[in-house]
Formats: structure tokens, sequence, C-alpha cells
């Protein structure tokens, strides 16, 4: 099996983070001038590397293999959340321009714009995947400062260009690698993990309303408590969730409000933010069926309650025969140290595997760190994700 | 009995109403130029009663009777709550105005600053019987803006004078009209409340620390969420504290944050605002004492908890006596439609019943509505609580 040159996949890494460099890691939000300039670092360093790079109309970064016969489409994102880590992203497009490299044909490399969520949801893998249409485009803006991504696009100068759009057919699949974004791996004292499905999510914002009273003069008995009535909702689902669960399941309340929030006021309104995710369908429609059934209950008491549905994302199964791959890899370069694992994090894969056989490789997360610019993992680990990662796309590539 | 002029008292507050007027209410932060006017315009009408009126070096305004004899002294405040209700204070105030007119000696008026607590906790009053330090005027700061309460006292042109310091030999006592703030006479249908006791109160503020992390990637059994320990302390204490309570007690949790406050990250912090009312001191301990036992269950589970108090007043018992006149007056002019009932909101009686016997009369709130613009009183009320007030005030002199 061919070999990676370790020092030239971190040297790429290392200049990468110095585009928007903060404290350890990296300020790069979709579109910013920095984030703009990776992706022009990126084409170039594609170009170095043989392939017909291009930046679409969606911000997409693209190096083509212009050699004929099929191909594995290898990628992942550039841009980083605010104040974030430098191999969030960055490191997976990276192994793939190594592997590409490495093997000298058979890779595309691609670097997704916006997998961060800035403007959209997973606006450039959609895009690529004929999953995004202009009418979206003409409503997303930026989620903080509300600019228009019509207006970023025509600021970052890709304006008026054509989306590149999938052909499946010049396609074996998609491999991504991704730091874990956990601390499961480093746990275990694993090296490397094996995505077997990437979990999907429900969302949900549910607000209570109440009536606002004066918390001296206003009796319990009278009180239409929205803060009450949330507090006594999370708690059930507290409860509730666990039975439903599986191991791997999760849920969390991210935020609570209640209005007007001061301390003698019996606030008339509250609302919070919930979602779960699971890799099994059957469980999230579960899990959604008890927080309907929860939610009913609450609305017997004396707040009215509505929940609404913010985003459903389906589970995404990873292929077999690529995880199997993966598996042969990295049973070779790091016996004993891998294990198959579900993502619990959101990736471009589960647009990819939409319409590609597509897998996925994690390396460890440094004490679990993730969306912090202390997120780290060790060069080691970089260094043999990426051989593991080359190995297995050989491996695929020989059989296809 | 002498026969109060409700005609005159209800012009009076009209004009009152006239300074600082928003809606059908009133914008009067204390020490605004509105709240400077309506003072000096006070000081005004008490002149014209023939009292010794001044405004002294907390911004009291304070009208004297010269005549000899014990006197009976009457007040409430001037200053609103934010875009407030027109009779929150001022009504009080009038009252006490119309009486002296009405009755021609024995009664002295006065207008205790910032009972709303713009710059600080009852500053007036306390001022006046003597529980207000130098030190303290020095560090209290408006709530919203910061300015000093130094520089608002400057600006306002009462910086340098003298405090006005109570006489307690002076006084049989003092009587505080006001309205409920609650709707529990208009529930009843009744037309007048005689308080027989302030609340006492304790708020606390509530913190938990746990570790923020990815919501996605993180395991349920390795989390340490600070707002579902919030949250599970919040239901603990609304199952604990209906088995502690007297019918009357009220708690309240006004506010809860969580941080970072994001759909896709655990909390690794969380507070809320707390706080508890009852007229008997022993509640207020068994209270006192079931939350920190539910703190202390708290930190056993994966978060800390700190529990900070912020502030705690002893609950204030009216003067039975003069209950009995309020009682006695009240059967004369309005009887079967009075109650005795506790004050849950706060009020300058329960710093001048520190020093002297005092009582409390209440008039409906139409909804129970208050420190709102739309707050308001049937006038057949305002007027007919004003001849009780006065026809209590006469009976307590001529007892002593």
């Amino acid at each position: 099996m061919p070999a990676i040159d370790g020092n030239r996949l971190l040297r790429d890494l290392y200049a990468a983070r110095e585009i928007g460099r903060y404290k350890t890691g990296v300020h790069r939000p979709t579109f910013s001038p920095e984030d703009v300039q990776a992706r022009h670092w990126l084409a170039a360093r594609l170009t170095e590397a043989r392939l017909e790079a291009s930046i679409d109309g969606i911000g997409n970064v693209y190096g083509r293999d212009p050699a004929p016969g099929r191909k594995l489409l290898m990628g992942s994102h550039m841009e980083t959340q605010n104040h974030a880590g430098w191999l969030d992203g960055a490191m997976g497009v990276l192994y793939g321009l190594e592997v590409a490299r490495t093997l000298g044909r058979g890779i595309d490399v691609a670097a997704w714009a916006d997998e961060e969520g800035h403007f959209g949801s997973f606006l450039g893998s959609r895009s690529f995947c004929g999953l995004l249409t202009e009418q979206e485009i003409d409503v997303c803006g930026n989620r903080e400062t509300g600019v228009l991504l019509r207006d970023a696009l025509r600021n970052a100068g890709f304006s008026g260009r054509p989306r590149q759009k999938i052909d499946t057919a010049r396609y074996r699949g998609y491999l991504e690698a991704h730091i874990e974004q956990g601390a499961d791996l480093e746990d275990h004292r694993l090296r490397l993990g094996i995505v077997t499905a990437i979990v999907g999510s429900r969302r949900f914002r549910i607000q209570f309303k109440g009536q606002q009273n004066h918390a001296g003069t206003t009796r319990m008995s009278v009180r239409k408590d929205a803060g009450v009535a949330l507090v006594k909702l999370v708690a059930a689902i507290e409860e509730r969730f666990p039975t439903i669960a599986n191991p791997r399941t999760v849920w969390t309340t991210g935020d609570i409000r209640l209005d007007p929030g001061a301390p003698s006021i019996v606030p008339g309104g509250a609302e919070l933010v919930f979602q779960f995710r699971d890799t099994d369908q059957a469980t999230l429609d579960a899990l959604d069926a008890a927080l309907h059934e929860l939610v009913a209950e609450a609305a017997n008491g004396p707040c009215e309650v509505t929940v609404a549905n913010r985003s459903s994302t389906a589970p995404s199964a990873m292929d077999p025969a690529f995880q199997g791959a993966l598996e042969g890899a990295a049973r070779r370069h790091a016996p004993g140290l891998y294990q198959p694992m579900p993502s619990g994090a959101g990736h471009d894969a589960q647009i990819l595997s939409q319409v590609l056989p597509s897998a996925m490789l994690f390396v460890p997360s440094i004490g679990g760190i993730s969306h912090h610019y202390t997120e780290n993992t060790r060069d080691e680990d970089i260094v043999l994700g990426c051989q593991v990662f080359a190995d297995a796309a050989a491996a695929i590539l020989a059989e296809a």
C-alpha cells in the first residue's frame, strides 16, 4: 500500500491554520475574507496536485482528477465555527489532497461550502447533490449579521458562477475524515473510529403562554406560571426519555428563556429549544411520540403549550463495504486501536450518502473538545488517520 | 365624622397623572425631571394645605403640621416604575394630603423617595427612620443607567440639604394607603383590604456549574448538564414547597439562564433567581431550610451548585389597634365589603413599622394589574378608601 507523506500533510494543515488564526485555533466563518482566502489557497494546492481546481457559484472548492475512470470523492469543509478549532473541516479536506497526491490518480477532492451553517444547512454539499434550490439561496442570510447569502457570494467573488452538480456515474463513492468531537475514542484509548451511521436529529421550539403577574400579590392557586410549566415538561422528558433511549441516544435542552425574566414577576411566557439524536429511525419516532405525549399532558395544566418542529434529519447509514475497507486498513496500521461508532454530529457525508455510497473515519479529539480554539488532535493520530484513509481509498478503487 | 372632598382628591390625582403621563399611566422614575417636578408640585399642594413643606437631602417630600400635639404620619411615594400606573404611590400620598385638609390638624404627610427601587431599597423611608447611612448613599446607582445616586440628587437640586429624621415622640403612628396590586379584592367583590402584615421575603441566586459539551457527541452518561440540574431543582422545589406553605405563601422562579444557551450545546452553566414570601417568620425559616436541603441534594448530582442569598426582609405585623380603627371605619362605610389580608408586595410601611405603630389600607386593582400603564381603580373605590382612611385617622387621633 502506498505511504502518505505525514510531514507534507502536517505542513499543509499548519499553513491552513494561519489563515484566520485565532490563538491556537482558527476564526474563519463562511465567506469572511479569511474563508475566501482559504478557498483560493486550497484551489492552488489542488492545482499543484494536478487536479483541475475550481470554485463554484456556492463557494464549493472542487479538485477534479483529469484522468479517465471511476473516482472516489473525498472532502469536508474549510470554514470554521467562530473562534473554533484548526482541524474541524480542514483536516478532512487536506486528507483528500494528501491521498490524491499519494495515489496519483482516482481521487477528486471537495471543500463543501458552509457545513458549519453560518448561512444555511449543508449548503455546499446539498448544492453539489442537487438538493438546493435558487429560491432557498435567495432567502438565506447570515445567522449573526443578517447579511444575505447572495450578497456574501457577490462580495466573495463567486456570484454568477455555475454551481457544480454531481455526476453520480463518475463516482465509486464518497469518503470523509473528521475529528471525533467527543471523547469516546480517547476514553477507550483508541486511535480510530469507523463511522457506522450519522445520527438523525429532530429539533423543536416549545413555547408556553401563561399570565404575567406580580410575584408578591398573586396567589399560587391562581397563577399561570409559564416558567414552572416549562420546568415540569423538561423534568418529565428527563424521566421518560431514558425508558425509550438506546445507549447512544442523546437529547438536549439547549436553551431556556422566561419572559420577562425578572425576579419579582411571575413569568407569563417561556420557551425552550430541545433536540434529540439517534441512528435508529424507529427510536427517533418513539422519542417524537413521547415528546408530543408529554406536551399534550403539559397542555392540561394552566398554560398553553405549542411545539414547533424546527428541523428533522434522517439517520444516514454508512456503506458497509466502505466500512469494511476502512476497518481493513485500520487493522493493518493500528490493530486493536479502532472501533465502529456512530457520529453524533452532522457531517456533509449525510448529504452525500443520499446519492453515493459513503463512509467516514474519525480521529480522536483531545479532551473531546470541539468548536473551541483549544480543539486538537495528536500529530501522530492525524498522520495515522490519513494513512488508513489512503489505504482504504486504494482498496476501494482497486475493487471499482 | 368629617367628610372628605372626593372631587378635590380626584382632581389632585388627575393633575399628578399629567406629570410624566404615559398613555393612561405614568412614567416617572426616581429623580427623572418629571419626578422632581412632581415633588415640587406636591410640596406646593402641602403648603396650600397649611403644612410646612420641605424636600430633604434624599428627596423625601415632607409636610409638617405646625400645630402642637401628637400627629399621625401618612404617606407613600411619588415616583413610579417605568411606564407604570398613576395610582401606585401617588394615591397614598394624596390620601394623606386630603385627610390633612379634611381634619384640619394632626396629620403630617410624606412622599418617601425611591420606594420603587430605581436606586436602592426603600431609600426615603429608611433615611427618615435613621436606617440609611451616608456610605450606602455613596455606592447606590441607578439600576438601569448606572448614574450614581449622589449625581442624581445633585441634578435634582437636593444635594447638600439635611436629611429629615423621625422624632418618634411626635407620632402616634403611621398609616399608608395603596392599591392592592392583586385581584383578591376584585375576585371576592370586596372594596377594601385591611392589611394584617406585610410579607417577609427571601431572594436567592442559585448557580450550577457543569461542563459545556457538544450535544451530538457527548453521551448522556458522561454529561454534566447544568440546565438539567437546574430543572430538577426547580421541579423538586415545586413538589416540596406546597407541603410546607401556608395558603398565602408564594414562591417564584423569576428567571432562568443557560450558558451558552445554544441549541446544540450541552449547557455548562445555568442560574436562576428564586424568591419566596410569607407573613410568618417560622414559615420563612422552614422554606429556607427546605431550599437548602434541596440544593444539597442537587449538589450530589454531576454539577456544582451554589446558592447566594440576595436579600432577606422580615415580615412586618401591622398594629392591631390601627387595624381596628380601619375596620371600624370600613364597617361604617362599606359593611361586608372589606377583608383583612396580608400584603404580598413590599411597602414603606414595612420600614416605618420598625419605629412606629403602622397600618395599611388597600383598594382594589382592576384586573389585579400593577406596574403597567393600564393599572387602575374605580373612582368610587378611590374616594371610598380615602373616606375610610380619614375616619380611621380621626379615630386614632381622638384616642391619642
